[in-house]
């Protein structure tokens, strides 16, 4: 199992309240719970906010299921910078005496990974991965780029924690824009300043910061001073419960990565750049929560206003 | 890899059509699409009209990722009956070395299988699994039982082929009843009527029959024959592509099955029995697409307003 990060005891407390108010459903898995038609309702409001928010982008919508094909992931570079967060997919391959023998090791509780063989597809580790060999297979891009619309997106990471704002699966909200470089850049702050004012004006105190993001092992620390020394991530924080604000949203710009690994180019030919952001939709509602308190229909009237009123 | 069923000539057409119509988006490993803006649009409405349809039952509404505890699985039979379809989830759990073999053998996309350790998360197989630990843990029933709206919850099957409406993870919308045996099998008959009536309604050519699970190896027959002679499972089928109908909903009695192995009581300590329908949503859009042209805004008066018209 993986290194598990106890909660703080304000997490713990916190999660308490939230599984007793029927806002979370404990698993016995740390870090997958499920939601209660409450926690749902705020959770596919904000979702619906952020689509009205980019509306006037002209945005494509496109959807994926949590799954991206192995060989996408190996080729991007995931496995180097966060081999600890990643999920694979393995599946039964075998006959009917290996089946009986799996079962009954399994009914048991014993081992029974030596009859899993791995498959060809493994979780999504961000909402924005599957879109851009979608968008690089039609071939050169339109005048101006494109904005994706990736919606509420379920991805995985694989860190146990025994905080409620620290899951191994949840919904991304995920926006994407693919295009010229000073497009995508201009794109991306436009938006950390918009999801700024958005979050605020939920009543959550939010900032953002440079960020990095938590890449593995010794070089992974160089890539982390390199990243924050390019100004390549930014970070929405809101104080959720813990001893240090939480990340709600990040904002990436990738320059020519992810569009030179899929043959993204521009109208002209040259090679794109991307940026995307994604809102973590789960602790978005666990932030307003906290904040304005367990029952949201005792939320203030503005918060409420904003979330339930339909553009 | 897992046997792969290719498509018959009209299903590979077919799926041809969807894509040139970026209704749905190749990804490269069969059985799992991307979703265009108009397809994603049209499963929305139908997941929000079977809320509609349920919502004189009073359900609770309760989401899960579609992750589930591995050790719920190894309990539940899943791995005798269909351990061919199951996903099981694997991470990696070792050092900075191990990490860059690994990387390395991935880049050039060899086997790095030996690198990936079982998580204790499997992928759901079907969408109402959550849902019985979540309710036994609260102790007995309430008088009459509970009704659960699991909503459209992503779940796996590890079954890849070149049929569209065959994918590898796709959305049940799902409802679960369970209370006393004659509350739970006649809410299951009353439903099937009335999912019966909701296709016809979208102008889908629906029957539904007795059905049997995809069992797997000899002893597999043997619970299939079972399943038909008691009539624990219904199912409604439409034409969409290949040589015989798909199924789009399905409906099952498990008699005390789940109960007894989450510990659901009734309110006077009886054993519960469970039952739980799921639509395709995928494939019913799928059907929709087939039987009334590509583009949903060409459809027939009376099916658009069925599914755009809110409540």
């Amino acid at each position: 199992m993986a290194e598990y990060r106890p909660a703080a005891p304000d997490q713990e407390a916190f999660l308490e309240e939230l599984v007793a108010a029927r806002l979370l459903v404990r698993t016995g898995v740390p870090g997958v719970y499920g939601r209660g038609g409450a926690f749902e309702d705020v959770r596919l409001r904000f979702d619906d906010l952020v689509a009205r928010l980019a509306a006037p982008d002209g945005p494509e919508v496109l959807r994926f299921p949590p799954l991206l094909p192995r060989r996408q992931l190996e080729s991007s570079g995931y496995l180097k910078s966060f081999p600890h967060l990643a999920g694979s997919i393995f599946a039964f391959e075998g006959d009917e005496a290996q089946a009986l023998a799996q079962e009954e090791r399994a009914a048991r509780h014993e081992d029974w990974s030596e009859y899993q063989s791995q498959s060809d597809l493994v979780l999504t580790p961000a909402a924005c991965y599957p879109v851009y060999p979608a968008v690089g297979a039609r071939g050169p891009l339109p005048a101006g780029g494109v904005t994706v619309d990736a919606g509420g997106a379920y991805v995985f990471r694989h860190e146990p924690s025994g905080d409620p704002a620290r899951l191994q699966m949840f919904h991304q909200r995920e926006l994407v824009r693919i295009g010229e470089p000073e497009t995508v850049e201009a794109w991306r702050d436009a938006w950390r300043d918009r999801a700024l004012d958005l979050l605020r004006g939920l009543g959550l105190d939010a900032d953002f910061d440079v960020a990095t993001d938590p890449f593995f092992g010794r070089s992974g620390r160089m890539l982390a001073a390199s990243q924050r020394q390019q100004a390549l991530k930014f970070e929405i924080q809101v104080q959720i419960a813990g001893p240090e604000p939480t990340a709600v949203a990040s904002f990436n710009y990738h320059q020519d990565h992810f569009a030179a690994a899929h043959g993204i180019t521009l109208a002209d030919g040259g090679v794109a750049h991307t940026a995307c952001l994604g809102f973590g939709e789960e602790r978005i509602v666990l932030a307003l929560l906290r904040t304005h308190g367990l029952d949201p229909a005792g939320w203030p009237e503005d918060v409420r206003s904003r979330l339930w009123t339909s553009a």
